[in-house]
């Protein structure tokens, strides 16, 4: 039998030989990359000619979208300029897991020959790559999603629900991402792929689980990445890493057909995939693609058949919004920073002359977490290290929890259908009183930190407090971005309402 | 202590005597009774007035609105006519289980001096009486869903979130409607308030779990009334009364606050509540008021957000659908004049240029009732009999089961864990076998039976696997008929797609 540590280094040769040669760093710029404010350096120029470094920093994806239906640029070339991009953003920062460069290039010729052929693109993603979290299955692409025992585990024989509706559409696929073992804490480490680092500064973690994709993006890598979120792994990682993430509600997007180390079908939290992207507008041409015209049920029976809904009605008519601003829970005080984004947009909404209503402290992220991480604990789990005998990494070996803050919300012990019931009532009561407050305040949207910190020190994101309240709740969609520090949460209506603003 | 006998006794002369003597059928008109065919009779006419049988007779909901919104008819001309209706109903099907006649008929007087002061309508419903099941709560009634042992309680002190939402909109509630014991047979009969008789033939079945406001609304003491629907409760009586119900997808219409006996919160098959009604313009009425902008989130927080769809994109445009039809069970073969009902409309259909589509038999309905029936049975279930000491009615002590078909499809004496995600991913891998059907044959619409057979003689309706399915499959919109004895399911679209037409 191997050992663990040798089954990790024949992966990591694996992944290392995947990067062609001419694509690796020299020395003079691995020594560069020494300085932790990654972003602010121009590494890997030598490796990008001009034309790769224009197609990957001076368009969004939606500007090359209609580059790339004209013809007026190639996949070919803009999935080797993201190719090459991603092989600079994984040297430096650790972001990807598995690489499939030249299937890429071979899907990117496909497309090319199939417009030429057809006069017309595939799709509306036509010859854009897009990037996705390990957890997706690619057929032929191992997924491992950072345990060791998967190591021992066959390439995908199929794609994801979404992996395939994105074909469909005409997206190339060319990289999967880093996350951290277990996919259940917010630094992006595990015994296989090493940390994701953060590229505004490799001294402070890039977030998780959707770390991976977080950094990639930050370093252009990729326009339009796909993570997942079942407490903040989309918004976690956009925030560290500057960029926009979105988790819609639940079976929303496609979501089935991931490896997950977890139990599905036991009562709980349910895990949403979503968009991590350069910009609000790039987040919202995901969604209205994916959803579309509810054709994710096409898909994937656990997706809903409901229509992309745009500006819903009422809200459009009347541009004045109520906006609910959650309270600063003195468990988790908020730092410096995230309190003056808050401010700042507080502020500059008044000043666009929309209504702010300050929510009272009874609707704290404290009991919400306490009861998150009962639904994450209560059931039977796979120990999915023992199996292959690798250690737990820091962040996981830590466990970060909310507990500190008070009681367990039901009371332990109970016999496993009283618990879930017991939890399904807690549940139950939570989003009645949430419910009442939206009603009674005609809230329009809810305006909350996305956390208490920026990006903080390696292994020391812990329990995430302010993204996880809107997992449990639910039936809000969260925005999270660098630049405002902020989560929008749009919960009387049945899609997001994109609010476009940026706190200084 | 009282028994059991005691207090169903007490209860049955406190629900006769809020029948007002004026309102209650002569000797002669209970002789005439004694024929089965009540329909076809004209009991009951001594009590109303010709202007009253005019509004229970000759208006469609929608018609009686506008009247009512007008000012051309009174709440209160309208609120006296269902009463008497309604009270005639009951002497001659016991159809009803409370009845509020006082309160309505304050409640009419209060819409039509709003009318008068304000000029317009109180909203969508003004004036409109509403029947509801017994198991939804009106403040000041008692809610009893046929348990002894729940004669003991309260009058209920709140409403439940639909009758909320009913009044909101201008309704006029009056009454409750019978139910079985336990709510899980098609036999709507229970200790307390007898057995619900159906009007078309009094020694058949009228269907359950709401066979009352099936009889009720045949006999046109309720123009709209509002159902549960667990494995066919809304659909088996509108199929056995000549009626026509809606079931909507499970989470559309607020469902919250109502009196249960079962254990919420353990994962398996949820109900919905949903119409019933005298025609398909009626239905849909009733589901764009609730649905609407998808304001019936502020009402219950398990309700989704969604506004309601109406005809959805793509469909008008195309008016060929393709229709699925559901392949006959060989272990719950069709009784003629449902196979009758079937071919025809499947000729008219055809003529009418749709393209029919016959499903495999590989979709039968066996599996799923045996799956849908080992979710029903797996749990912990309260014994809500012993308590009072009251016996279990016919249909509940023939415990009607699909398990001659065949074995349970997940192994039993798992813990309760396994048991809970083994059921998870058969329904899981049976939804996935639908899509994939659906998919591939790009379906509108799957046109089925709404069961095996028309109503049958009391205690024999049994297990129902043509309308259970639908629950477990959920993601579907089945529509019921006695005029067609047909269900349509509209699965790849997020709302149901009303299909007018009649079978002979």
């Amino acid at each position: 039998m191997t050992n663990w540590q040798d089954l990790v280094a024949a992966k990591q040769q694996e992944c290392k030989d995947k990067i062609p040669p001419e694509w690796r760093l020299n020395a003079e710029e691995f020594a560069f990359a020494k300085n932790p404010r990654l972003i602010e350096m121009e590494i890997g120029r030598s490796i990008l000619s001009s034309e790769e470094v224009d197609i990957t920093e001076n368009y969004t994806a939606s500007q090359l979208l209609v580059k790339l239906a004209s013809g007026s640029v190639s996949s070919w070339d803009v999935t080797t300029a993201f190719c090459k991009r991603a092989a600079t953003a994984q040297q430096l920062t650790s972001c990807l897991t598995e690489t499939f460069f030249p299937q890429a290039l071979e899907r990117a010729q496909y497309l090319d020959d199939y417009l030429k052929r057809e006069g017309k693109p595939k799709g509306p993603f036509h010859g854009l790559p897009i990037s996705l979290k390990d957890s997706f299955n690619v057929e032929g692409v191992q997924s491992t999603i950072g345990y060791v025992e998967f190591l021992k585990h066959e390439p995908a024989k199929t794609n994801s629900a979404l992996v395939q509706m994105l074909l469909d559409l005409g997206a190339v696929l060319y990289v999967k991402t880093n996350i951290p073992q277990t996919l259940m804490t917010g630094d992006s480490e595990n015994n296989i792929f090493g940390r994701t680092l953060n590229p505004h500064n490799t001294q402070l973690t890039a977030g998780g689980s959707s770390g991976g994709e977080g950094a990639l993006v930050a370093l252009r890598g990729s326009l339009l990445g796909v993570g997942t979120d079942v407490a903040g792994s989309i918004r976690i990682p956009a925030l560290c890493c500057g960029v926009y993430g979105f988790k819609p509600t639940t079976n929303r997007i496609p979501f089935g057909g991931q490896v997950s180390g977890a139990n599905e079908g036991i009562p709980g939290l349910v895990p949403s995939a979503g968009p991590l992207a350069h910009s609000i507008a790039e987040l919202k041409l995901f969604m209205s693609l994916v959803v579309g015209d509810g054709q994710a049920w096409e898909y994937d029976s656990t997706a809903v058949a409901v229509p992309w809904q745009g500006i819903p009605r009422g809200v459009s008519e009347n541009p004045v919004l109520t906006i609910g601003v959650l309270a600063e829970d003195k468990h988790f005080p908020l730092h410096p920073p995230v309190k003056r984004a808050l401010d700042s947009s507080i502020e500059m909404l008044t000043r666009a002359g929309h209504r702010i209503v300050r929510l009272g402290e009874e609707l704290d992220v404290a009991y919400p977490s306490r009861l998150a991480f009962q639904n994450f604990v209560y059931g039977p789990h796979k120990d999915l290290l023992a199996a292959s005998g690798e250690p737990p990494v820091t962040s996981v070996a830590k466990a970060a929890s909310p507990m500190f803050s008070g009681p367990f919300p039901v009371e332990q012990g109970l016999g496993p259908f009283e618990t879930i019931q017991a939890l399904y009532e807690a549940r139950q009561q939570l989003l009645n009183d949430w419910r009442k407050t939206w009603t009674e305040h005609q809230l329009d949207v809810v305006l909350a930190p996305g956390a208490q910190n920026t990006a903080v020190a390696h292994d020391t994101y812990g329990w995430p407090p302010y993204t996880a309240i809107w997992n449990l709740l639910d039936v809000s969609r969260p925005l999270s971005t660098l630049a405002t520090i902020l989560t929008l949460t749009v919960s009387r209506l049945s899609d997001p309402l994109f609010l476009g603003f940026k706190a200084s």
